[in-house]
């Protein structure tokens, strides 16, 4: 099972971090970002998006992180990661949404500034952190994980971009309960941290 | 069972869309948005990021239009519209990460913009849509649904603001498959519009 891979991605670290905790094995098929590989075959065949990671098992292709979560966790992962019931099946779903929108849109999106150069608006970078972060410390002040009390992919899917997330300049310092979270996570059997993270 | 309802909130439709095509019954509990009732109880204490909808399934409380999406399928209305396995959930779920992705930062805040004077980087927007608008036509030029060869909530999440962008200034005229497939949709048994979609 190989994983089209950057080391420096957020995206890509939410598999790799989800693998090792799960005693998933991947072989990891690095990307040369820097020269544009992921826009060329054949990344870009394998997906149009021409975003990473892509996780190729046998014949099935799947871009997106969240939905890669989801394949590893229902197909190899058990049910603790990624539940059956529809009620807890929606409450870690809220949480991968928010990775995909808020928590991309928010701190990723300021990474992709400050570290890459890449041109997009700081300032609604730092709007939209400023409405998930407040969300996600209430939620955490009443909860050891984002969901089912316990770690799922939810977990998986947030903590990257917020564990880096000083590499966008945002300061999470002020969020107790947020970093006694990304404690319990850095402390569970197995966790590897991604560059950036100590 | 309610749903805290905007009619103009594509994102409400989407919940609203899939309850009418799976035959579920929904209370619905119109919120008025230009009064700012979305950031004051009750909606605020039940989705504390102020966004529309909200779904109440008696003590269950869900926010995200994706997720509310998941429990519904799950819950109610059967597998077709979300399936069991690995990877046929997760050939769904690239959809709806699609959805809280590219398509809400593409083409629901170009119509944020253009409809609701929100303010926010219309160039960017656009950007956005350039990037999914041709990925979903080449793919639709090859598949009837997006996922699964049949109707999922994958359809319910993405065809919203879709069938909406004109309203932000977002003309699909040129896209000939995304055209053929919204058509399909709108012959679903059950199918009902929102505002802005004849």
């Amino acid at each position: 099972m190989k994983l089209y891979d950057l080391d420096l991605s957020g995206n890509c670290y939410k598999v790799r971090l989800f693998a090792a905790l799960a005693g998933i094995s991947l072989e990891l098929q690095p990307v040369d970002f820097l020269a544009g590989d992921h826009k060329k075959a054949p990344v870009i065949e394998l997906n149009p998006l021409g975003q990473l990671p892509v996780l190729q098992d046998g014949d099935l292709v799947l871009r997106d992180s969240q939905a890669i979560l989801v394949y590893l966790a229902r197909q190899y992962g058990g049910h603790q990661w990624w539940p059956d019931g529809a009620a807890q099946q929606a409450e870690v779903m809220q949480w991968l949404s928010a990775a995909a929108n808020e928590i991309q849109h928010g701190p990723c999106s300021a990474r992709l500034i400050d570290k890459f150069g890449i041109s997009l608006d700081k300032s609604r970078t730092l709007d939209i952190s400023g409405i998930i972060l407040p969300v996600l410390e209430q939620h955490l002040q009443q909860h050891d994980w984002l969901a089912l009390g316990r770690p799922t992919i939810a977990d998986c899917a947030v903590f990257p971009y917020l564990a880096v997330a000083w590499e966008g300049g945002i300061d999470l310092s002020d969020y107790t309960a947020i970093n006694a979270w990304m404690a319990r996570i850095k402390e569970l059997p197995g966790f590897i941290p991604m560059p950036g993270i100590e």
